[in-house]
């Protein structure tokens, strides 16, 4: 069977995501929904799916089964409700919500309504962080003592004052909101929870309030991680892991970033270690491999994944604690700027369940 | 004329810097000097030159007209205190010192005599880093707001109870101040003085006390820097900056780095940038290239340098002001790491300078 969605906000992403898996076999985008009638009407003709006049009248058909939410960090959270009040299935991009209140609403409302809900942390599946996920569990890189992971691109140069993206208050820390909650689902897919968090952000733009750069320090439990996020370069997107058998260096050309079943064919994963061991430091040599990847395509794959699962014939990998925990570190990240001290991530959970 | 020159600490370090002049027209290694008698024997036998009996003959000696100190950090400051007093020129690895009261004592025992004094930041003499300097300072790279420099290898898994570098006093944050301080000196040299420090540090043998991981957010006038240390993984040597027009990465194969007549030829700068652009972000295209280096030498270089500076015919690069300044930020780290707090460059300098 074929779970049937609607697109709820229809901006640049909602066309990424609905190219992605258009001629799915098992997700098929019916109809589509905006505030704004002409972007509705473009997207419909588009995409070849319904307009819909209003969001009620969407979310009253009977023949849509799940919504795919492209919209606003801070219309996440109402527009879940509604949809799970309809008994509609969810899918939202990244992050599920920015502020605690928000979170929390999503929370009941998926968990009263019983729906499945799926957030878009797509790049864990990218190949080679799957790849980076089977040899940290493998022991390949023995012991990890650090990360880092960057997400940048030139977004902040052509931002304009008024952008939701230049608000504070609906894209805390800018690029670290926006770009790096998926390094922080990748570090916490690879490493597990972060405990602790030290964060300082860059606000260069006179004309715009928002943070255009962020370096955050990450504690787990076993390693030391760094995020570095930057709207002001051309895009950039890497992790390195440091284990004591080797060290794994992942790097995506971000020009293919959008363009999902094209994107593991710009990666590389390459795996350092020494080649030629010796008692004399001088004399160890080091090899680097290039580590082979199978391409997959980490947009339809969430959006199918979410598909099966309305059906019950698949599980969510990112839901509602996965989105959580990510945005627990968001949030520790953006208090530690703000107060220029480190931030336990238990102390954001506190206000979460509080 | 050739500056005639003692090596003082005949570790490991003594022998890769002794190799790396040897048959130099400007500088010669004539004599040497360790506390351990067999040990000065054996690296006077090995590479041509006289044993001294002690710090003070040496000292004495008239055909001596500068030293060149591999010993450990907390030894720097009586040597160059007894150097400087003998009239004999001074050239130190780095860190400088590691602790102010020494720091202190250098910079006066320096001034009060006179003497030329050289610092071994090798690194920013690397070709690469050179070449970032430059097309930094040509407006290549447009204005730079994120700058990441690493430098990691194995030695904490090898390293003993017992062996200074395992001694937080010693070596404070351990691989940031041995490997660390080299990156805080090319990262201020392409992009100024550090202004506040923010740092972690993990300390994961439970034998060893010092720190083996050390994660440290870095603030420039202009930029966010960060810079990642480790003692256990294979090794590493990277720096990325971040700018409007280009990033540039630069990679050093740490199995060279010792060996500084072939270093340049093991390393890496590219260049990444928007190749094709367009007002659709999607339809951007980056492009990164690979830039020509001619190689150097970077530890023959700075030790011909100290060479001909003792004889009035060259400037030294990196001396006190420049060596106090990278210590002045490594200083802030360690002491944002035991008091998790961000720490003013300023506030090290009041101690230097009070």
């Amino acid at each position: 069977m074929t779970a049937r969605l609607a697109a709820v906000g229809l901006g640049r992403w909602a066309r990424v995501l609905a190219r992605a898996y258009s001629g799915s076999a098992v997700a098929e985008l019916r109809a589509c929904f905006s505030r704004d009638n002409e972007r509705t009407a473009a997207f419909a003709a588009d995409f070849g799916c319904e307009p819909a006049p209003s969001l009620a009248e969407l979310l009253g058909r009977d023949d849509i089964d799940g919504i795919i939410i492209t919209a606003p960090n801070d219309q996440h959270a109402p527009l879940i409700e509604a949809a799970a009040a309809a008994g509609k299935h969810v899918y939202t991009e990244k992050p599920i919500a920015v502020e605690i209140a928000d979170l929390k609403q999503i929370q009941q409302a998926v968990r009263r309504n019983g729906i499945v809900f799926s957030c878009g942390h797509s790049a864990r599946r990218l190949a080679g962080m799957r790849e980076m996920k089977r040899a940290l569990e493998a022991g390949e890189t023995g012991t990890v003592s650090m990360v880092e992971a960057v997400f940048g691109n030139e977004r902040g140069l052509e931002i304009k004052p008024g952008d939701w993206r230049a608000d504070p208050a609906e894209a805390p820390g800018g690029p670290l909101t926006q770009l790096g909650i998926h390094q922080i689902d990748n570090l916490q897919y690879l490493l597990g929870q972060v405990v602790r968090v030290t964060a300082v952000g860059r606000a260069p733009r006179p004309d715009i309030a928002n943070h255009l750069v962020a370096g955050v320090l990450l504690e787990f439990t076993d390693a030391l991680g760094y995020l570095g996020c930057n709207w002001l370069s051309p895009g950039s997107f890497t992790v390195d892991v440091y284990g004591t058998a080797a060290r794994l260096r992942y790097e995506l050309d971000f020009s293919w970033w959008s363009k999902s079943s094209q994107t593991d064919a710009h990666t590389r994963l390459t795996r350092t270690f020494i080649a030629a061991d010796s008692a004399d430091p001088d004399a160890r040599t080091l090899r680097t491999d290039t580590v082979e990847l199978s391409a997959r395509d980490h947009l339809r794959e969430e959006i199918e994944e979410f598909a099966l699962a309305l059906q019950g014939s698949a599980r969510v990998e990112v839901g509602l604690a996965e989105a959580t925990a990510n945005v627990a570190v968001l949030r520790a990240a953006t208090r530690s700027m703000a107060e220029n001290r480190p931030v336990e991530v238990a102390e954001i959970y506190d206000e979460i369940n509080g």
